[in-house]
């Protein structure tokens, strides 16, 4: 084939392919997530990454539908999007069975989505989200249990809680906060000022302090920046915050957290989240250590999502943990396990001494696969050297060589590839030593 | 919010919800593919469902690109498909590391793919599909392997040798038999006849016999109709291909699958299959029972395929075998488990006898959930009545009602929902019972 024609071997732009070593640390990432979700008694569902686009207009916030949304018409006309975030999906879902589904419940899911975004370090175009959802509960309860889910993730890879803090706010005070701390200075905030300095709280980690302070400036006006410059301390909020009954929850809340044993948590009064459908205490985690203070994921309460399909009262609380930043993490503080690749490869290998005997080698794996070993066979027909340097590069534990001799006597010479130590062995002694490698 | 701005809760046309119990139904599925590949000594890789779109134009045959291909152009410009099939991303990957990579590679994916057709019975726009692939080896070791692991994967569901029948033919000689057939006959078949003739070998079960009769006249005239009807039969198809060294292969590997006890084998002339990028033996699995002896899905080997991305010599050969027909057969067969729903079920579910138990009643979930109990508690202050009735809808084993006396005497009325039986035990006593749930 002519070199000229020939196609790349690069997966489209910022998405990754996942090679066996790749593949391992996902499993090993989903299945801890995984654990955790189902100990606490919930369960799996999915949906398609493919959503009629319609579904994000309306709470999934400007900067995702507008700028960093893959959608595209079909045959048939219909604008669909790739789904770049669980939420929509799951309120469909919830709402399309209201009536048959009992509440509360218990769901969580494990779903790749798609944001249209230059590629960078823990931001690439597809992801892989963990969203834990606890859906028809409004109390602090429920809360306290997703937040708690996620600090038991965390410490389930490894992470001390000095490794990480969870930072809390409640969404819906945010917005009376400003207009009384407005009040307080004899500044009134009207509602765009409200609306531009709240998606500003979002992106303030996102940009230099100095740009941060201008961009202010530029919509509000330096006076109002001022005010919010220097009156929106966490100490303020804090005091505003305990005015209201979803202050008081909010105290609860971080006390049944302490009675759990959590304790890194820190309430930051201009945590704001990017969602519009968030409607009371929301949350994030933060790398604590490192030198950047990165926000690794978060949630938060959304009661009238919904409500956009007809159906109201549906309180619900979750978060989503995204793979990427979670594999940064577990990578930065070397907490990725070191035998991942032994764990998955089969208990033994079988060389083949030539051709003649490959019926009668399958014949044997068969027998050991009925009694749960994981068993490759060599069929290549190279030399044993070669056959063994393979079953090393794939970490296999143990390896017999097949030929003549085994044939007749039924009996095998096992080696175990890690102390080259050789056990002469019947057929029926095997299975029991390949089951402990 | 109005009635009339609401927004539908239907998934987009052609794609699946699953809900709890459809995503156990998935999982049983998924899980029994990968045990049985693993067992196998497989290891699993993934790739994004988002690819360059030229990476199908090749090979994936013409009615699959052009008319049931998902293609759009992203906000860069660049044209991108949703994976309609697997097989050339696995190329795509092998390619791209041919150097690195140790062959032979044995490796499977389960992962979703997409193709716009008109929804109906077992074909829907997406699906997800086990794929199975033994690279870098020739021989018909690895094709016997290849067919070994989808005839256990179906048994390890519970079907029997009668229930579904494996067809096995080799690609490469078909043309060459058309040829033969005309030749004995005394007509020339052109390039064209024998492009369309083998196009519609892979429609024959897809139309009425009549219509099927009609079209092939329609091309190639009627008296190489009547050929290729009368003397294109299985018998003339083995006479043929016993000549050849492809039909030599053949044999042999119908040879070493009854060696492994894999007897329900037929050989079909006339199989052929969609893909362009089959080079030899390839094979399709019938449903046996039933209306209608339905194709469930199949495989082959396809040796050329890195060669678009300038790699030669990667011989290789697989199989891909879709969630829908296979839940639809072990549906028609009964073969579905019933007890999936307990299976996944967490262990235990706390009631609670008032919001002031919640907290206990969570530390007490705790310390279960660290010896690898799944708790769930209950923290809607409902009735114990419907407390338990949630515990019951749930599928799950035990219940225990935590409230004053539970947190003074710290032992527990631990009830069993099948049988009704209470144990009265102190926590110690608690996980041997419910492990063993």
């Amino acid at each position: 084939m002519a070199d000229k024609h020939k196609l790349s071997t690069d997966p489209y732009k910022g998405v990754r392919d996942f090679y066996p070593e790749d593949e391992r640390v996902q499993e090993y990432i989903f299945s801890t997530m995984r654990r955790v979700a189902e100990s606490f008694g919930y369960s799996a569902y999915s949906a398609s990454v493919l959503e009629p686009a319609e579904l994000y207009r309306a709470k999934s916030g400007e900067e995702l539908v507008g700028e960093q949304m893959y959608v595209f018409t079909d045959r048939g006309g219909r604008e669909v999007a790739l789904r770049p975030e669980m939420t929509p999906s799951l309120a469909r879902m919830v709402a399309g069975r209201r009536r048959e589904l009992a509440l509360p419940l218990r769901w969580y899911t494990i779903a790749n989505m798609f944001r249209y975004e230059r590629p960078q370090r823990g931001r690439e175009r597809e992801h892989w989200q963990l969203n834990v959802d606890y859906i028809g509960e409004g109390g602090v309860a429920a809360e306290a249990e997703v937040i708690e889910i996620a600090y038991r993730i965390l410490t389930a890879f490894g992470l001390s809680e000095n490794q990480f803090v969870i930072k809390l706010n409640n969404r819906r005070v945010v917005p009376e906060m400003i207009m009384k701390l407005g009040e307080a200075a004899g500044k009134m905030f009207s509602t765009e000022d409200i609306t531009a300095v709240i998606r500003l709280f979002d992106k303030k980690n996102k940009m230099p302090p100095q740009e941060y302070h201008q961009q202010m400036e530029a919509i509000i006006g330096a006076e109002k920046t001022k005010i919010i410059f220097e009156h929106y301390t966490s100490e303020n909020a804090k005091k505003i915050l305990q005015e209201t009954q979803s202050g008081k929850d909010f105290f609860t809340l971080i006390q049944l957290l302490g009675s759990h044993g959590i304790k890194n948590i820190d309430h930051d009064g201009q945590l704001v989240r990017g969602f519009d459908y968030y409607t009371g205490m929301i949350f994030e985690v933060f790398d604590a250590g490192g030198e950047n203070r990165r926000s690794l994921f978060g949630g938060g309460r959304y009661d009238d999502l919904t409500a956009l399909f007809g159906v109201d009262d549906v309180p619900a609380v979750g978060f989503g943990m995204g793979d990427v930043t979670i594999r940064d993490v577990l990578e930065t503080y070397k907490l990725l396990p070191h035998d991942l690749g032994s764990r998955s490869a089969p208990q033994l290998y079988i060389a083949t001494l030539g051709e003649q005997y490959f019926g009668d080698a399958a014949a044997l794996a068969l027998r050991l696969r009925a009694e749960g070993v994981h068993v490759a066979v060599d069929y290549t027909g190279r030399k044993i050297g070669d056959q063994i340097k393979k079953a090393v590069k794939d970490g296999v534990p143990y390896i017999l060589c097949f030929g003549e001799e085994e044939v007749k006597m039924k009996q095998y010479r096992l080696k175990e590839l890690s102390s080259g130590k050789e056990t002469f062995v019947q057929e029926a002694s095997l299975v029991p030593i390949l089951l402990h490698a």
